[in-house]
């Protein structure tokens, strides 16, 4: 057992494996999330938008690095934990690939906002180290703003657009769920791990509702800033 | 004019719009990198190789970024100034798009490499200011180890893919001066900043000459240490 994990609960295998599990999963999606943001950057209309979508890609880059190491920390094989998550992520991105640069926008804001509420929620149940980690990697990377504004643009040039956008919006929410729903179906250790343990808590059928509640109103707010009906 | 501009050389127009020229052909030059970076690494067999060519990728953004604000500190549209590079780099990349992984590994290495050597070439003509932001930003990133690694790999297990990416690195380097050609007899800022000024030293035909047998030497050990013939 690596020196990090002594007193921290990760000590207990079951507990352990279910993190490097969680870990290996939020790794692999920020990979992803570089590779698609990075894709999509080569369709931006201007060098200023391209370059704006570039840094977005560059900061899932960096959150990617952070928790490889932090795995590698663990003593695990960082990309021996990523791969069980290989077919989600390339599920969810060949049934959400955008077709033109307002859905780039709009998959990259939506998605990512939804991606960070779901790994902030799975944290409170974690020990303080993987919590503050988890809690680091999503930390807000500013960019958010330009998007915002860019979609607005958009909609106030083409109306019509705003309704195929909203549409897209709840597309892109509904893939997100299906895919972590066959993720925590498949994965033992993942949905052991929020179920929690005799010592430690975790969530039961209430508090998983409630989250999906919460997690379905930031959906809506960010739809609603972004000038979308939900 | 800017502040920073004060006793550098750069309150002289037309050296401050060659430096701007050469500085925005840098950036594009970072963010195409980016770009093609960030597509290639689709193309990884692995998911470590896909993480260390993206590695590359947000290192190149990083160098665009610092390009950008020191562009923007000049008092100059850095979007505007990289523009007039468009074509250029979207031929040179269309002319050059890797048919498979191991040609994306050699024009990571090769392109970066030879586009590093010219900048640095240039950059000993400049004033110290713009001299050191080159420098810095073309240090290595320390990503060489693991491409030279991958390719001798790649050519021990199938040593008949070593002649076809000699031929590869020859053309890398055919098309990166032929571009190069054009940019300088288009750019009438630029071949005068090269040129240099009545106080300011410039490249004459035979320094030209040096330099291109510099530039041909360094591909040639580039080559030599991905274990292909030159």
């Amino acid at each position: 057992m690596a020196e990090e994990t002594v007193g921290t609960g990760l000590e207990e295998p079951a507990y352990l494996t279910g993190v490097v599990d969680l870990l290996g999963a939020l790794a692999h999606g920020e990979l992803s999330a570089f590779e698609r943001l990075a894709e999509d950057a080569v369709s931006a209309p201007t060098l200023r938008d391209k370059a704006e979508l570039a840094a977005m890609a560059a900061a899932e880059f960096g959150h990617f690095a952070r928790l490889r190491d932090h795995l590698g920390s663990l003593g695990v094989d960082p990309y021996a934990a990523m791969e069980p998550f290989h077919a989600t992520f390339d599920n969810f991105h060949a049934h959400t690939a955008p077709a033109d640069w307002p859905e780039s926008l709009v998959k990259a804001y939506v998605g990512d906002g939804l991606a960070a509420d779901f790994y902030r929620e799975v944290a409170a149940y974690l020990d303080p180290g993987t919590r503050e980690l988890i809690l680091a990697t999503l930390a807000d990377t500013g960019h958010s703003e330009f998007v915002v504004s860019r979609v607005r643009e958009i909609i106030a040039e083409q109306p019509a657009v705003g309704g195929r956008l909203a549409l897209w919006g709840r597309r892109l929410v509904g893939e997100a769920l299906s895919q972590a729903q066959v993720v925590v179906a498949e994965r033992d250790a993942l949905s052991s791990l929020l179920a929690g343990g005799v010592d430690r808590p975790g969530m039961d059928l209430a508090s998983i509702g409630r989250m999906f509640a919460r997690l379905t109103e930031n959906h809506a707010g960010r739809m609603a800033r972004l000038g979308l009906s939900p």
